[in-house]
Formats: structure tokens, sequence, C-alpha cells
């Protein structure tokens, strides 16, 4: 059994915040990030919480991500915010530009944020959950270093690159929820858990990954070297070259061939991208919009065993809300000495 | 051999426009349905072509859909334009939607289309790539009745629900091209070729198709009336559920389960719904948008055997455009026999 420690989501925040300060971020870049964190936590996907805390204060200090960067907003039309991150963490860029993407969809009806120069975002849908909770349909999209070939090649041009998207409960306001939360990869399997199989010396289930021949494989390290199988064939190509056009190529950030990679010292920063598009749900359903949510939801909820995307990590965060998050004992140890 | 006779554009079009007309479609209705027909014909995607037309011709006829709508446009916010199809052809909803959406996407930077009390808008690609061909980023999203069972569920709850994006080459205009556009479906496989191999008697591929009580079958029979496999699993039961949220919920138009078939005469119009998004995709990248996408679609053509989405509609589309397109003698005759 692994050794583990009960935290409060404060004390994670608060541990991470310390970290990634010490390591020479500053105050207001590394506060979105720690509370990204605990809620990654609450969420139960311990792979991005706490855990890539000593990644992140590596980053700072071999400089792929600039820790006192500013980022720098901008409105460039009327329903669309820019923000360059300058290197930075993605998380303060996304901070600042929702701060101006809510009240704006809520205005214009739909609104874009295009972030660029940017960084890993960690969970998409730590993200568009907070549009949800603002009472928005929140749609995000990240580009990552390339790992996927075209249909027919073997050669990767487009990451794993997840798309997200959070409905709001009701759709009425600030004080809303996420009814349904789907954040998904465009490959089979997340690269971080080929990365993990590999650092335990495990093959990996057929149909994660392929050679550098495009061969199917069981080796994880030859996968990490070929590239990762697209869920459900060319789709799945499909889907990531649709957040490659969003996430890089229309907000001028790096393509997946162009970024340097996310794990690692070298190559400097990845300026990979960021989209997020929020529409306000209420706008062409004549006051609909919840009903039809709630007939949706409970449609799935009726039959046994379903599962609605989302309510695995809703149940998760409010058992964490009341009770804190199990942290493993070891990784505690690697953070607390960092902060 | 089947016997083909070749077809100009211009004559496929006149002929479902006679054939609509004859059947009780107005002339404004009749035309957009019979452009999208023979630039369906010109993708090469003969199966949602003129052999719908008579499809199309019967449910004017059964009343399924109103050949006389007249759709009723709005502007509820400054970048939405809503579009109540008033249960006639998606068609003329989507094409006067568009006449607003694209003017207002350049000046916005982002715009939305809502069409709701809607029909079957054929292939989604094909008004994709008119708003590429505007210069814009076009995204597309519509749903179907329910034939796709939740994860862990046997029970259809969402529609094979596609999902489109084209990429205009430069995004500097009015006279662009597609250079780039993928179409696909949640599911597998198009429930159209399901229902083809169910005509025919044969047994389809397993990992089409799923009876009632959600366990593999090789009989389309047995999966018209269970559900369609999601493509990548789970994955594609979540880019259902996306599509839904947009083009259901959002619009006001029917669920999927709530909708009416498709196919056949009974049950009434079935009301479901569109949404497009259309963004200017210059605005965000300082003007490097057509320098992204030449890179990303030359690393996929740099690859031997590689394939592109959208390259197979593009070469169908320009030979059509040169020689015509050979369409089937029978099908032909049959339509013909409307007009």
């Amino acid at each position: 059994m692994t050794a583990t420690e009960t935290l409060s989501l404060g004390a994670i925040e608060d541990l991470a915040f310390r970290a990634l300060v010490k390591a020479g971020t500053s105050p207001q870049n590394a506060r979105p990030l720690a509370v990204a964190t605990a809620m990654t936590e609450a969420d139960g996907v311990a792979s991005h919480g706490l855990a890539y805390i000593p990644i992140y204060a590596q980053h700072v200090v071999c400089g792929k991500v600039d820790g006192t960067a500013i980022p720098i907003l901008s409105q460039p039309r009327p329903a669309v915010i820019c923000a360059d991150a300058a290197t930075g963490f993605a998380h303060a860029a996304i901070d600042q530009g929702f701060e101006q993407l809510i009240p704006l969809a809520r205005d214009m009806g739909i609104a874009l944020l295009a972030v660029n120069n940017s960084y890993n975002c960690g969970v998409l849908g730590v993200h568009t959950r907070r549009l949800a909770e603002a009472g928005l349909l929140g749609l995000g999209f990240t580009n990552a270093p390339a790992s996927i070939a075209p249909s027919g090649g073997a050669t990767p041009v487009v990451g794993t690159n997840p798309i997200s998207i959070a409905a709001p409960a009701t759709g009425t306001g600030e004080h809303d929820s996420a009814a349904l939360l789907i954040d998904q990869s465009a490959s089979t399997i997340a690269k971080s858990e080929v990365m993990k199989y590999a650092r335990e010396g495990r093959s990996v289930p057929e149909g994660w990954v392929l050679d550098e021949a495009g061969q199917p494989t069981t080796d994880p390290a030859a996968g990490l070297k070929g590239s990762m199988v697209p869920s459900g064939g060319y789709k799945g190509v499909g889907i990531a070259l649709l957040v490659e056009l969003l996430a890089a190529a229309m907000t001028g950030a790096n393509l997946g061939t162009q970024a340097s990679p996310f794990s690692g010292t070298a190559g400097g920063p990845p300026r990979t991208g960021q989209v997020f598009i929020a529409i306000d749900p209420q706008v062409s359903s004549a006051g609909g919009y919840a009903d039809k949510l709630r007939c949706l939801v409970e449609s799935i909820h009726a039959q046994e065993g379903a599962r609605l995307p989302g309510d695995g990590r809703n149940t998760h965060r409010q058992r964490a809300g009341e009770r804190g998050v199990e942290v493993n004992a070891a990784l505690l140890e690697t953070v607390r000495s960092l902060s």
C-alpha cells in the first residue's frame, strides 16, 4: 500500500504557491497555477496536480517558462480577446483573459479568447469548468508538441490536442455549476500514461502506440520515439487537426511540429496556444436551455451503469471540498522540499 | 458493371430543383438545396447527393418537412444570428443565416448562427466549406435522431452528430478556398451505410453496431433497432454530446431523443438543429495564419501515402467541374420521373 497524507484544498494551493514562488515565479503568476493545481487534485486527476509542481519549478529554473512574464492582453475585434502569454505560464494568461471574456460573451452572445506564446495549460476542463460556473457554455482547445501521425503516414504532425466543453446547469448567471463536462485528448490514451509505463519498465497494451515506422508496438520507449494511436483512427486525427487549426494556426502559436517538448529541460519555451469560446446558452433557446440539458442528463442517468462525462470529477470535487485529498507521501515530501 | 450517365453540375442542380418544386417545394427553398445537391455530387459523396432527392420529395408530400416554410431570422445579441427554419429545409435557413453570419464574423472576429426547428442538413462540410470560401474558419455541428448509447448503457441518447471544420487557404477575404476540410460523424460508420447493408441483406463488419442489449452484432437489422458504435468508444460519445449541447440544447431544437426519424414518413418534422461558428483566422495571428496552415498541410503532404482530410473531396470537385459527374442510371430515371 502506498503511504498517503490527507490535505485540504487550501493546503494544496498554499504548498503549490510556495514551491512555484521559491523557484522564481512571480506571486501573480503562481496564484492561478496554484489554484488550478488544487482544483485538479479536487477533480481526482492526480497525474496533473501536485505531481506537476516539481516539473513547473524545474521549467522556471531552466527557462522553458518565464516565471515573471506579464501577459499582454488586447481586443482586436469586438468579440475577440487575445492574450500573449509572453512565454509565461498559460494559467495567468487564461485567468486575465477570462476576466474580459466572460462579460464580453454575456454581452455579445459569443466571444473568443486566443492565447499564444503559451505553455502546457494542465487539465483543459479545469478552465472550461470556470466558464460553466459563470453560466456560459465553455469550449476549450489546446495544442501540444506533435505526437500523432496523419492517416497513412508515420511521422507525427499534431499533438494529442484535447478538446473540452463544459455545460452550465442553468445558464442564468454568476453562480452556476458544470452539469456536464467533457475533456478528452485526440489519442487513445494520454501520453503521460505511456511515459509512466516507460518509467516502470512495463509493456503497454496494444493499440496505445506505434513505432517510428508506424507499426503497432507494446514497447513504450519505441512508442515515445514513434507516435500515439489516434482515438478512432482517422477521426482522432481529425479532432487533433481541428484543435491545431484553432489553437495554433489561428492564434499564431507554434504548431505541434514547431513546439519544443513539454517534458525535459531542452528546447526553450514551447510557445503553444489555447483557444476558449464562451457562449450564452440562453441566447437562442427561448429560455429552454436548462430543460433540454436536464432531459439529456436524465436520459443517461436513467440507464443503470451508464456514465455521464464529468460525473466522476464532480463526485471527487464534492468529497475533496468536505474531506480533503489523499496525496502520495513521497510526492508530498518532494514538493515540500521545494517550498 | 452499373450503368451510369455523366451530368454537368448545372444539370444536376437543375434536375434536383425541378423535382423539389414539383413535389411542392417553393423555388426559394428548392434552390439552395439543389445547389447543395450538386456540390455534394461534386465532392463525390454520392450517398447524400441526387440519391436523397426522392426522399426529400417524399418528405415534402408527407409533411415531414414544410416545402413552403419561410425561415425567421433574428439577431438577439451583437454576435449571434438565430434562424428558425419553421420545419422547412435546413438549407434555406442556413443560406439566409450565412448572408448575415459572414459579414458579422468579419466585423466581430467571431459570430454564431443557431438554426432550430430544422431538418437533416445533408453533408455538413458542404456548408462549412462556404464559410472557408468566404475567408473564415468555419465550424459546424448538427444533431440527429438518437442512435448512440452512453458509455455503460444500451439505449441511444444522441445521434451520430457530425462535427466539421473548414479552413480557408489564406483567410484574407471573399475569394478563398478550403485548404483543409474535416467532416466526420461521432460513430464508427455512417448510419446510411448500415441501412444500405440491411437493404442488400448483407452482414455488417464487427464494430459497426450493437443490438438492443448493447452487445456486438453483425446483423444490420438488429443494429438499427439497437445502437451505432461510437468512434473511439467513450470519446465518440463525448463528441456526440458536445454536438448535442450546441446544436440542440443551446439552439432550442429537439434533442436526439425527441426528434422523429430522418428516414420514413412517420412522426412529423424532426425539428433538429444546426450551429455554425465563423471566425476571422487573421484576428490574433498577426498575419501568420496562412503560413502556419501551409506548414501544417505540407507536413502531411510530405509523407508518402499520408492523407489530408478534404483532399479527396477537393480532387473530386475539381474533376466534376471539368468533366461532370457519373450518376447511376437507375437513380437518374427515378429522379427524372419526379421532375
